[in-house]
């Protein structure tokens, strides 16, 4: 699979976590040499692990599915950028939260999208037939890329399509400690996205690094039918 | 302390489980003789326990915090008519969610309040001084009501003045299973509140009764300070 923004924090520990689980993990980034760089250093924190690096736009053609984790700030640019990249029957996962951040605000408030979410902003600017799904904005960046930190968490995943939904829990279930759990459409999002700003409340006033869990669900969350 | 809308499902469940914890419990409704008839229905339930019915605004009167349960549509009206009713000092808890449900909507979509949330529309419509505190709107009114049913969750506590949200804290923290957690400012109300329709919709997709669970928070969570 690819990753693009992995060299932030959130893409970075991402890529740790998936390439621990053996997942082989193409990094991307605006410049490609930066993305060999990422690959090289995360190969250095898990040497068993398979990390490749390009510039966004080859390491998004290499995989069919795409984890895209930048920040809000560059979200449209990425993907405009990507347009002439992707291709039909590939899926997005998108992780951008639409944090005040990105306009000199609180990282505990949100700006308004006026498609709904960030999500809904990537499903309107990816090519026909690439299918969008929004998931991972919610686990810690700091405990992802701590690998002798367990996690023990949820994941929020939204999406139109129940496959596409079902395939991305699948790639997130190989990390031990996180948990997918099927969140509805892509429209909600919005909430998913929103509880980021939550958190980073929580954390600063806990001096803590929150996660999120869904009681009372069934064992099986992804039953085929 | 007072609950408003306690003939609705969430309002019964929390006057239920207060009860229960040992809470001298006044419910109000619009009609004064349905308050009584609900006080009268939770002693059924509870005989233990101290139950009084009442009018809303009388019931109001009664207590230092006021517990306001009821739906959207009726929130707006039901604080016009507490306006001369609440005094200050006092605290106001409110539980409302913007559900599009309250305008024929979806109850997985919310409807956008002009002042950000259910419970900052509260604070701009009570009289000087009295403060108002989001809490309980995840908490599950059918697990609430099933006095059988362990409770496992999180209470997302917002508001602007930590004494008050200690003070609602304490109250919460009374019922076994309810965990209250410091979440912010009322103006995270927004983000508790939305999650509630993601959870109708995990709720819908997996026949359940979710609740929130913050991890990785420490164990002291309302220090004195």
């Amino acid at each position: 699979m690819t990753i693009l923004g992995a060299s932030g924090a959130l893409g970075l520990g991402l890529a740790l976590r998936l390439g621990q689980a053996g997942v082989d993990v193409v990094v991307g980034s605006r410049d490609p040499e930066r993305g060999r760089e990422t690959a090289r250093r995360l190969a250095e924190r898990v040497p068993a692990a398979s990390f490749e690096g390009d510039g966004n736009g080859p390491a998004a053609e290499r995989s069919e599915m795409v984890l895209v984790c930048v920040p809000f700030r560059n979200q449209s640019e990425t993907y405009t950028n990507l347009k002439e990249h992707l291709r039909e029957g590939q899926i997005v996962v998108d992780a951008t939260v639409p944090l005040a951040a990105a306009v000199s605000g609180r990282a505990t408030r949100m700006v308004g999208v006026w498609q709904g979410s960030a999500a809904q902003q990537a499903a309107e600017m990816v090519p026909d037939g690439v299918r969008v799904v929004s998931a991972l904005h919610t686990v810690s960046a700091s405990t992802l890329a701590d690998l002798d930190a367990p996690l023990d968490e949820d994941v929020l995943v939204c999406g139109d399509r129940r496959a596409d939904k079902r395939a991305v829990a699948a790639l997130i279930a190989r990390v031990p400690g996180l948990r997918p759990v099927d969140c509805g459409r892509l429209e909600q999002a919005r909430i998913a996205e929103s509880l980021t700003a939550l958190l980073i409340g929580v954390n600063a006033r806990y001096k803590t690094h929150a996660g999120v869990r869904l009681t009372g669900l069934p064992d099986e969350l992804w039953p085929e039918r």
